[in-house]
Protein backbone atom coordinates (compact mmCIF):
# COMPACT_ATOMS: atom_id res chain seq x y z
CA UNK A 1 0.00 0.00 0.00
CA UNK A 2 2.03 3.11 -1.18
CA UNK A 3 0.98 6.99 -0.65
CA UNK A 4 1.05 7.00 -4.28
CA UNK A 5 -1.47 4.56 -4.68
CA UNK A 6 -3.47 5.00 -1.57
CA UNK A 7 -2.75 8.89 -0.88
CA UNK A 8 -4.97 11.87 -1.36
CA UNK A 9 -2.06 13.50 -3.21
CA UNK A 10 -2.27 14.51 -7.54
CA UNK A 11 1.57 13.30 -8.02
CA UNK A 12 1.31 12.97 -11.69
CA UNK A 13 4.29 10.60 -13.56
CA UNK A 14 5.14 12.99 -16.28
CA UNK A 15 8.38 10.99 -17.27
CA UNK A 16 6.74 7.70 -17.86
CA UNK A 17 6.43 7.81 -21.58
CA UNK A 18 9.72 9.30 -22.09
CA UNK A 19 11.09 6.29 -20.55
CA UNK A 20 9.04 4.43 -22.36
CA UNK A 21 10.42 5.80 -25.62
CA UNK A 22 13.84 5.21 -24.15
CA UNK A 23 13.97 2.06 -24.49
CA UNK A 24 12.07 1.61 -28.25
CA UNK A 25 9.61 -0.77 -26.98
CA UNK A 26 6.89 0.27 -29.97
CA UNK A 27 4.16 0.56 -28.22
CA UNK A 28 0.80 2.31 -27.98
CA UNK A 29 -1.39 3.18 -25.45
CA UNK A 30 -4.68 0.97 -25.27
CA UNK A 31 -7.83 2.05 -23.12
CA UNK A 32 -9.47 -1.07 -21.80
CA UNK A 33 -13.16 -1.19 -21.12
CA UNK A 34 -15.72 -3.25 -19.40
CA UNK A 35 -17.40 -4.74 -22.15
CA UNK A 36 -20.67 -4.82 -19.84
CA UNK A 37 -20.78 -1.72 -17.12
CA UNK A 38 -18.97 0.33 -19.65
CA UNK A 39 -16.16 1.06 -17.11
CA UNK A 40 -12.67 2.30 -18.06
CA UNK A 41 -10.63 -0.12 -16.14
CA UNK A 42 -7.25 1.16 -17.14
CA UNK A 43 -5.01 2.40 -19.94
CA UNK A 44 -2.04 -0.12 -20.59
CA UNK A 45 0.81 -0.86 -23.69
CA UNK A 46 0.92 -3.15 -26.38
CA UNK A 47 3.74 -3.67 -28.73
CA UNK A 48 2.91 -5.86 -31.53
CA UNK A 49 3.96 -9.13 -30.00
CA UNK A 50 1.05 -8.35 -27.12
CA UNK A 51 -1.56 -7.47 -29.64
CA UNK A 52 -0.96 -10.56 -31.79
CA UNK A 53 -1.15 -12.57 -28.46
CA UNK A 54 -3.93 -10.47 -26.90
CA UNK A 55 -5.85 -11.78 -30.74
CA UNK A 56 -4.49 -15.17 -30.78
CA UNK A 57 -5.63 -15.82 -26.75
CA UNK A 58 -8.71 -13.64 -26.90
CA UNK A 59 -7.04 -12.55 -23.86
CA UNK A 60 -5.97 -8.84 -22.71
CA UNK A 61 -2.37 -9.33 -23.45
CA UNK A 62 -0.04 -5.82 -22.36
CA UNK A 63 3.24 -4.89 -22.84
CA UNK A 64 4.77 -3.81 -19.35
CA UNK A 65 6.92 -0.65 -19.82
CA UNK A 66 8.33 -1.29 -16.32
CA UNK A 67 9.09 -4.19 -16.34
CA UNK A 68 9.46 -4.69 -20.26
CA UNK A 69 8.12 -7.65 -20.83
CA UNK A 70 5.03 -9.37 -22.12
CA UNK A 71 2.12 -9.11 -19.39
CA UNK A 72 -0.42 -11.90 -19.39
CA UNK A 73 -3.12 -9.24 -17.41
CA UNK A 74 -4.59 -11.42 -14.48
CA UNK A 75 -1.61 -14.36 -15.32
CA UNK A 76 -0.97 -14.88 -11.34
CA UNK A 77 -4.54 -13.68 -9.81
CA UNK A 78 -6.29 -15.44 -12.03
CA UNK A 79 -8.47 -13.01 -12.95
CA UNK A 80 -7.79 -12.46 -16.68
CA UNK A 81 -9.69 -10.59 -19.09
CA UNK A 82 -11.69 -12.29 -22.43
CA UNK A 83 -11.03 -9.82 -25.31
CA UNK A 84 -14.32 -8.98 -26.72
CA UNK A 85 -13.47 -6.18 -29.34
CA UNK A 86 -10.30 -4.32 -30.51
CA UNK A 87 -10.83 -0.83 -31.87
CA UNK A 88 -8.70 1.29 -33.60
CA UNK A 89 -8.90 5.04 -33.68
CA UNK A 90 -8.55 7.63 -36.94
CA UNK A 91 -4.69 8.15 -36.63
CA UNK A 92 -4.07 4.55 -35.98
CA UNK A 93 -2.05 5.57 -33.03
CA UNK A 94 -4.65 4.00 -29.77
CA UNK A 95 -6.68 0.68 -29.67
CA UNK A 96 -9.37 0.18 -27.37
CA UNK A 97 -9.99 -3.18 -25.86
CA UNK A 98 -13.57 -4.26 -24.82
CA UNK A 99 -12.91 -7.13 -22.39
CA UNK A 100 -15.08 -8.95 -19.76
CA UNK A 101 -13.17 -10.30 -16.51
CA UNK A 102 -13.40 -14.37 -16.41
CA UNK A 103 -13.58 -13.83 -12.88
CA UNK A 104 -14.05 -10.31 -10.37
CA UNK A 105 -10.48 -8.71 -10.04
CA UNK A 106 -9.00 -6.05 -11.78
CA UNK A 107 -6.62 -3.42 -10.58
CA UNK A 108 -3.84 -5.01 -8.42
CA UNK A 109 -4.74 -2.69 -5.37
CA UNK A 110 -7.63 -3.73 -3.28
CA UNK A 111 -10.35 -2.19 -0.87
CA UNK A 112 -10.82 -2.90 2.76
CA UNK A 113 -13.05 -5.47 1.80
CA UNK A 114 -9.75 -7.09 0.04
CA UNK A 115 -11.40 -6.90 -3.68
CA UNK A 116 -9.63 -5.91 -6.10
CA UNK A 117 -10.58 -2.59 -7.70
CA UNK A 118 -10.96 -0.86 -11.07
CA UNK A 119 -7.55 1.02 -11.77
CA UNK A 120 -9.41 4.66 -12.18
CA UNK A 121 -10.55 4.33 -8.34
CA UNK A 122 -9.37 7.73 -7.03
CA UNK A 123 -10.94 11.06 -8.33
CA UNK A 124 -9.79 14.56 -8.81
CA UNK A 125 -11.60 17.19 -6.21
CA UNK A 126 -11.49 20.01 -8.90
CA UNK A 127 -11.66 22.33 -6.45
CA UNK A 128 -9.15 21.19 -3.68
CA UNK A 129 -7.01 19.37 -5.93
CA UNK A 130 -6.64 16.57 -3.95
CA UNK A 131 -7.87 13.06 -4.59
CA UNK A 132 -10.92 10.91 -3.45
CA UNK A 133 -10.92 7.51 -3.12
CA UNK A 134 -14.22 5.84 -4.09
CA UNK A 135 -13.38 2.59 -3.36
CA UNK A 136 -11.26 2.78 0.38
CA UNK B 1 -9.99 11.49 -46.39
CA UNK B 2 -7.18 9.27 -45.66
CA UNK B 3 -6.16 5.34 -46.25
CA UNK B 4 -5.15 5.82 -42.56
CA UNK B 5 -8.65 6.89 -41.77
CA UNK B 6 -10.78 5.49 -44.06
CA UNK B 7 -9.14 2.50 -44.83
CA UNK B 8 -9.49 -1.08 -43.73
CA UNK B 9 -5.97 -1.73 -43.07
CA UNK B 10 -4.63 -1.77 -39.65
CA UNK B 11 -1.87 0.47 -40.02
CA UNK B 12 -0.67 0.91 -36.64
CA UNK B 13 1.72 3.84 -35.47
CA UNK B 14 3.89 2.16 -33.18
CA UNK B 15 6.65 4.90 -33.36
CA UNK B 16 4.45 7.82 -32.12
CA UNK B 17 5.33 7.33 -28.44
CA UNK B 18 9.26 7.28 -29.16
CA UNK B 19 8.47 10.92 -31.10
CA UNK B 20 6.75 12.43 -28.47
CA UNK B 21 9.54 11.20 -25.93
CA UNK B 22 11.93 12.79 -28.05
CA UNK B 23 9.85 15.89 -27.98
CA UNK B 24 10.18 15.77 -24.07
CA UNK B 25 6.56 17.14 -23.37
CA UNK B 26 6.33 15.20 -20.19
CA UNK B 27 2.54 14.01 -20.86
CA UNK B 28 -0.01 11.69 -19.95
CA UNK B 29 -2.22 9.46 -21.69
CA UNK B 30 -5.95 10.43 -20.96
CA UNK B 31 -8.74 8.14 -21.85
CA UNK B 32 -11.86 10.48 -22.39
CA UNK B 33 -15.46 9.06 -22.03
CA UNK B 34 -18.54 10.37 -23.08
CA UNK B 35 -20.13 11.06 -19.75
CA UNK B 36 -23.54 9.70 -20.52
CA UNK B 37 -22.99 6.94 -22.85
CA UNK B 38 -19.91 5.71 -21.46
CA UNK B 39 -18.61 5.44 -25.23
CA UNK B 40 -14.59 6.37 -25.03
CA UNK B 41 -14.27 9.01 -27.28
CA UNK B 42 -10.40 9.07 -28.18
CA UNK B 43 -6.90 8.42 -25.79
CA UNK B 44 -5.05 12.18 -25.90
CA UNK B 45 -2.26 13.40 -23.83
CA UNK B 46 -2.12 16.49 -21.38
CA UNK B 47 0.62 17.68 -19.75
CA UNK B 48 0.61 20.36 -16.69
CA UNK B 49 -0.56 23.40 -18.55
CA UNK B 50 -3.24 21.46 -20.56
CA UNK B 51 -4.70 19.82 -17.11
CA UNK B 52 -4.38 23.24 -15.77
CA UNK B 53 -6.04 24.42 -18.42
CA UNK B 54 -8.71 21.91 -18.24
CA UNK B 55 -9.69 21.75 -14.58
CA UNK B 56 -9.81 26.05 -14.69
CA UNK B 57 -12.07 26.09 -17.98
CA UNK B 58 -13.69 22.93 -17.00
CA UNK B 59 -13.09 21.84 -21.02
CA UNK B 60 -11.22 19.01 -21.90
CA UNK B 61 -8.04 20.71 -22.84
CA UNK B 62 -4.88 18.09 -24.61
CA UNK B 63 -1.04 18.36 -25.44
CA UNK B 64 -1.09 17.98 -29.25
CA UNK B 65 1.78 15.98 -29.30
CA UNK B 66 1.61 16.77 -33.52
CA UNK B 67 1.48 20.29 -33.05
CA UNK B 68 3.41 20.68 -29.85
CA UNK B 69 0.82 23.08 -28.55
CA UNK B 70 -2.30 23.40 -26.49
CA UNK B 71 -5.15 22.13 -27.88
CA UNK B 72 -8.63 22.97 -26.89
CA UNK B 73 -10.74 20.15 -27.96
CA UNK B 74 -13.46 21.56 -30.70
CA UNK B 75 -12.04 24.87 -30.36
CA UNK B 76 -12.55 25.56 -34.13
CA UNK B 77 -15.47 23.45 -34.78
CA UNK B 78 -17.13 24.82 -31.75
CA UNK B 79 -17.72 21.33 -30.69
CA UNK B 80 -15.73 21.86 -26.83
CA UNK B 81 -16.43 19.05 -24.44
CA UNK B 82 -17.17 19.99 -20.77
CA UNK B 83 -14.94 18.45 -18.55
CA UNK B 84 -17.36 16.31 -16.01
CA UNK B 85 -15.13 13.95 -14.19
CA UNK B 86 -11.21 13.68 -13.40
CA UNK B 87 -10.10 10.21 -12.41
CA UNK B 88 -6.15 8.92 -12.02
CA UNK B 89 -5.18 5.45 -11.68
CA UNK B 90 -3.34 3.60 -8.73
CA UNK B 91 0.05 4.61 -10.33
CA UNK B 92 -0.91 7.51 -11.50
CA UNK B 93 0.41 7.69 -15.21
CA UNK B 94 -2.57 8.26 -16.72
CA UNK B 95 -6.10 9.95 -16.39
CA UNK B 96 -9.72 9.30 -17.12
CA UNK B 97 -11.32 12.46 -18.34
CA UNK B 98 -15.55 12.24 -18.20
CA UNK B 99 -16.64 14.65 -21.03
CA UNK B 100 -20.23 15.84 -22.06
CA UNK B 101 -19.77 17.10 -25.61
CA UNK B 102 -21.27 20.92 -25.72
CA UNK B 103 -22.39 20.34 -29.31
CA UNK B 104 -22.93 16.58 -31.14
CA UNK B 105 -19.18 16.78 -32.88
CA UNK B 106 -16.54 14.16 -31.37
CA UNK B 107 -13.80 13.12 -33.97
CA UNK B 108 -12.88 15.26 -36.97
CA UNK B 109 -13.33 12.99 -39.36
CA UNK B 110 -17.18 12.72 -40.30
CA UNK B 111 -19.30 9.86 -42.19
CA UNK B 112 -21.24 10.14 -45.38
CA UNK B 113 -24.22 12.08 -43.73
CA UNK B 114 -21.49 14.75 -42.51
CA UNK B 115 -21.85 14.07 -38.57
CA UNK B 116 -18.61 14.28 -36.49
CA UNK B 117 -17.93 10.81 -35.50
CA UNK B 118 -16.78 9.20 -32.45
CA UNK B 119 -12.84 8.22 -32.88
CA UNK B 120 -13.36 4.45 -32.48
CA UNK B 121 -15.62 4.26 -35.38
CA UNK B 122 -13.31 1.32 -36.62
CA UNK B 123 -13.62 -2.27 -34.94
CA UNK B 124 -10.96 -4.93 -35.90
CA UNK B 125 -11.86 -8.18 -37.02
CA UNK B 126 -10.16 -10.57 -34.89
CA UNK B 127 -10.55 -13.38 -38.21
CA UNK B 128 -9.19 -11.62 -40.72
CA UNK B 129 -7.20 -8.60 -39.10
CA UNK B 130 -9.42 -5.91 -41.17
CA UNK B 131 -10.78 -3.25 -40.24
CA UNK B 132 -14.52 -2.79 -40.46
CA UNK B 133 -15.96 0.98 -40.04
CA UNK B 134 -19.30 0.79 -37.95
CA UNK B 135 -19.85 4.10 -39.31
CA UNK B 136 -18.87 4.80 -42.88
Amino acid sequence: MSLLEEGAALQLDWSKLEAIALKRMGVIPVAVQHADTKEVILVAYVNREALDASITTRTATFWSTSRNELWVKGKTSGDRFELVEVYVNCEQNSLLFTVRPRREGICHTKNREGRARNCFYRRLDMETMQLENLDS
